[in-house]
């Protein structure tokens, strides 16, 4: 997680600081229900945290860590520092994992959270585009050559598609590590019991896993990685679509450009696509971390640690650069300037070529078989495509085809309004979903 | 797909001849949906049916193929070779991916189908084995070493609990994947109408898709890589679990070795765990599509077909593995052969280390800091680990310890029946589950 | 692999009829070599070899295995079947996995080395491309914008110098994997000697392993995979760029259109940049082998099984594809039509702002700050790029630049020539390389 | 980059301060060859460095770059403000990435060499580690599974001979990334000469890119990477193995356990073998970043600038991984406490079975087919294995055995010696390897 790439709620979210904030909540949370089964003094709790909640010194912390590397043990034994003998109440009959991963938990959740409200920002400026642009006609390509016209709002429309499929699947994600656990070396609650953990996890919002080993299973965190690559997959797809209308051929968009910024250090005229490209490249970054995250899974009996250090490195690194790509995305979309005269200049250039399919249906419906109709109209079409002649003037010229189809059937061919009569149903079912 | 690591049912659903099928059963709906409205003559689609349904040549559209290096105008030109002049009703203002992707889906539908049910095959055998190995004592261990006792049903229940979470996301992709498209060359419904897709697809069982490009996006097939990459990670969490148990120095338990079966060509008595070794394996196959699934996210505009290859390699590569790898597991669960002997063995070993928690806790409860109480019991605790000597003995020698555990106290804190009271209650959660 | 994306000879050579051929060879190799140090009787494997060699079954040793579930000892028993008693001579003091691994080795080297004859070719058609289009100029492009001019041979010279890298990593993964063992059971020569290993590896064409264990260290292997999905991106790099050519706007290439081929069943004019999209998908394949590769390094203890199933999918999959690529890359840079007109025509796209970089060097040469002369050519460069007109005529007109530039000394900086004048250099360079 | 997992020299390598300090390295490389070629007045390079180096200051460049979004043009303005106007000479002809390019090789160089020498520190302990364990007899083990006898030292030197490897590959990765380019906009050398760049490089212990587009071509880095995951995965086989030397039930090695270091917060007695496990798990994290480097390789044309951010992220975790993972590994090696006694006593565990392949071959040379002696001999192993008998009192009681084989023979299968006297050469061969 570098700051570059990284929005300060993000990395305060991963903080050394943060993460003993929420040990000592989940500690805390323990206690009470411990209180609450008469294993531990009433009150025990309430004064440890009087004593410590926004105490904690993270760096005295990591200090005593230095000398018994174990990090939980360093934690308890600063909480003892500063809130005193009471502190010996803690962890009862937990483990370091009942700590960490229900911890663990919360900083996910709070993760997810965060980046389903950056998407919802950029749902709402893809809705925005997708009805603004509605009617703005532009050629559909396929291959990267040209098929037939769409209109700008409904690739919108299509992004605003994928990032509800995409918020349907972090919801279900943050459902998935919405587990906690407190029940001790290897989950069989030895000296604690399932109310404990049940009254305790209640209290921070988080359900008891159904059978921990000792740790939560990691096929739970597999599936935030999963589901956080998907969306980046997702970015890259909006991205790619920008960067391809920016080339200079093109040029059907600009990305904001702000005053002051430049775009090469060599060549003054550059204006280059840089917001898209760079989210072309985290997205590969945010897939990345699903292999370490697969890998994870397979822990060694009741667990080993190989697992802990992945998770250090690609836990922050996958959720802020989810919730950064959302946040440039999100601008991105909300600024891209489309430039309306060349999608019209663009969607002209073929020449009619767009309208082949048309014309190759009106005659199939005059009786004629398929492939001879492919062949009669390819005909045409190559030759306008290589001769840089009129498509539509060809056909007028093929005696085979005005045969069959008069002047006027022809011209109804050509028509682009009619191409697009069902882009407002489709952009309306789009964003009437729920 | 190889033989060696698939079943029959999954290179079925791959073969080229359920590929055409599946195309033609696509065609066919959206030709009667297009009767429907009109725009075919009635009866067309079951003319059709007549004569091409079940007669399809795979083979000849191959050899078509060859010559127009497009497939499915090789399949439209060969149903026209054997339904004759009706056949140009077909396909009417469709584009390639009309078929393809709609068939696709099909496909995948049921390949999931059948992942499933191996699935649910796995979970029975899981349940038995939860049920039987209850009681069955363990030793719990984690990084490899022995922490506290579990049982052997709590291991098996845990895994079914985990395959659980599998079925639910299977499910969830299924639902993901059950999209089609009729609806042309950009999705725009050109020449067709979203009531005729609406129809075709109703008919075939999926839904429409809500914003198609000339594909239905892959951010759905992305999906389903992923989710079968999970359930391999968890198949190798419990390959990996049985590989640890069968090691020469645990011998906890023995894959069912066929008759006949040799272990090694160079020794005799070797019996090796292939089966778990063989999952291990397949698992990292299975793990290494989600990359080029990610990958296919971003197409150019409204589709590149640069994902074409990757499915075509992919997809019957990671559904028949995944099938293949449930069979196999289902198998091993089945017929995986538990040494109890040597488990209580293994429990025994530590000489009652593996109750060090509930001394430290028994001390705690006493008054004591926890530090000062992790401390007391880390010196007999290492002598014990060290020396060879009994933990218990050492603790009823050390005059801190009886000072403030009397015996009574100190022998409740070695009771086995108390360590693993609540496991019934945690397999009965698990295995009431819905 | 599919037939679809492999080549005949590839095919072969991982059938299993080869696979039985090679390990009979190395069982040979090494019965020879027993035979030299008077462990077996002179002659056995010449014997042998006469009854065997060219006349293994290959569907009666699966038959067999399918009873004994190992591969090599079904393969020894049914060498005695056609060879008589004398086969009880091969094997001995063997394990299978040093016929395995020391044959994988021989396959491997194989496959390499058609790998390589494709690559041959694929620099003799990228050496050609690049002296005939030595001064073709084209723009070139940052970010998909217009930059500076280059000239198509310098692209093709580009590859060419990368596919003389990839060469150079194809022998040194050659190098690496030609290395077989025949060692034993844990690689300790126990009823063997180094002697007859260096003997019979020698007569395959291998050198001895270091320190093997069990097997062959896995690193070997993943620097093969490695190096196979490193050529894949090369490939993809040049795939990508004749895309990129081949779209509607750029339309400065074409790739060979078969006669007979069709570009879309909907739209007859279509001519689509297929071959290159499917070295793109392919690319993502065969880099998705080098995960499961890396993964099969750490295998337990002196080996555990776990590679074995990737290796038989992973191996044929990842050489079969590199083989197919550079076959399928090698068409496609021999028949890429280029467009000159076109080329030309999108360089003077711009009016003059390709030649910015230059008027900036000569202000800067005045003794003008570089930040002073960047923001006076910026403000004609973006003049120019927004409302059409001409840069050059935008420059003559600001009496700032005049001050600085006389007519002469604009007119120089707008000289292609001049521009392109170490073109031949750069191109001599890469392709004189040894 | 955590500081968790790096050192403070990997650190330093990608910092802000050193990022800048190298860029000024380069320009002032390319200023002083600029002069010799009479394009910038004699000195300028010196006086410009007399006022800059050693004087950068990186928050401001980062200030500046806020507003110009473009970090080279940021740096350069800064450097006209330390170093006045005759900076204006520098950059002169050069794109941002001459710089860039140029720097990043730099630092990947520098840090290969650090690498490079962790390779060697970590070579020096194992190479002790392997004469001092030459002859410590331990069980082999494949499938984890009881096979035959090696010693530790036989494991080190594999390990040795495996660094070995690494480090050839490592030489031959700083080889491939040794080149730098100071060739232009699009490497054309449009304002500039293939003279300046040679000069310049050379001063800076690089050569030139072959064939640059506005960059140096990606695949070079991408070798990079690939060749640090291979060195992780050769670290998580050795950390992989011992983890397992040190499970509770093998426990024939123990971690270095530093003083006041806790196990468990639960569970006193633990000491677990977190440094390998570690290893394990950052041997995951290296090698996920092939795949984005893979993905840099094919950018857009001449290139776009999506490798960037994939490379700002990846480029300081790999190495400083890399170099890390050796410190740990070189730590733990030397350290590791192994424990002979246990290792005798696995080894006589399976009462004789390791030398069952001894006895087997054995009776081939009797003259019996290998068959009929591979079930002679499983039918006594069988019967050990399952029963716990003496493996050589079965043989010795079975008489079809004794009828081939006399109390002698079969003694000298049962002899440990034997079986390890080709050891030594094996050491020998991996240790003195140039």
């Amino acid at each position: 997680m570098i700051s570059r790439y990284s929005r300060p709620s993000l990395r305060e979210l991963w903080s050394d600081q943060n993460r003993y904030d929420t040990w000592l909540k989940v500690e805390l949370a323990a206690c009470r229900a411990m209180e609450a089964e008469g294993r531990v003094p009433n009150g025990t709790a309430a004064n440890i945290s009087k004593r410590a909640t926004g105490k904690l010194n993270a760096a005295r912390i990591l200090e005593i860590e230095e000398r018994t590397r174990h990090d939980v043990i360093a934690f308890l034994t600063h909480v003892e520092e500063i809130a005193g003998e009471e502190a010996r109440f803690l962890h009862l009959g937990m483990t370091s994992s009942d700590v960490l991963d229900t911890s663990f938990a919360l900083v996910l959740v709070a993760a997810i959270d965060e980046i389903l409200a950056g998407l919802d920002r950029l749902q709402m400026v893809l809705k925005r585009r997708a009805e603004e642009e509605r009617h703005t006609a532009m050629i559909g390509r396929s291959h990267g050559m040209h098929a037939e016209p769409i209109t700008a709002g409904l690739v919108f429309a299509g992004f605003y598609a994928e990032a509800k499929r995409n918020q349907a699947r972090l919801l279900r994600a943050k459902q998935a590590i919405s587990f906690g656990k407190i029940a001790g070396a290897v989950g069989t609650y030895a000296n604690l019991s399932p109310a404990i953990e049940q009254a305790a996890l209640t209290d921070l919002g988080l359900q008891p896993e159904t059978v921990a080993t000792q740790v939560v299973p990691r096929d739970r965190h597999a599936e935030v990685f999963s589901t956080l690559a998907l969306l980046g997959a997702s970015i890259e797809r909006m991205a790619n679509t920008f960067r391809h209308w920016q080339r200079t051929e093109v040029g059907e968009a600009e990305e904001p450009f702000g005053k002051g910024q430049k775009g090469s250090s060599a060549m003054p005229h550059k204006k280059n696509p840089i917001l898209s490209e760079n989210l072309t490249g985290l997205a590969r970054m945010l897939r990345s971390t699903v292999g370490p995250a697969l890998e994870n899974v397979a822990l060694w009996h009741e667990r080993d640690i190989s697992h802990s250090s992945v998770e250090r490195l690609a836990s922050p690194d996958a959720t802020a650069l989810a919730d950064f790509m959302l946040a440039r995305a999100t601008t991105l979309v909300d600024g891209l300037e489309l430039k309306r005269d060349r999608m019209r200049e663009n969607l002209d250039r073929s020449r009619g070529l767009i309208f082949s399919e048309a014309v190759l249906l009106a005659l199939v419906q005059t009786g004629l078989p398929r492939q001879r109709a492919y062949e009669m109209v390819q005909r045409s079409a190559l030759a306008a495509h290589q001769g840089g002649e009129d498509f539509r003037g060809l056909l007028a010229a093929d005696t085979e085809v005005t045969a069959r189809l008069d002047e006027k059937s022809l011209a109804a061919c050509f028509n682009l309004k009619h191409h697009l009569r069902h882009v407002d149903s489709i952009i309306d079912r789009a964003l009437r979903q729920s």
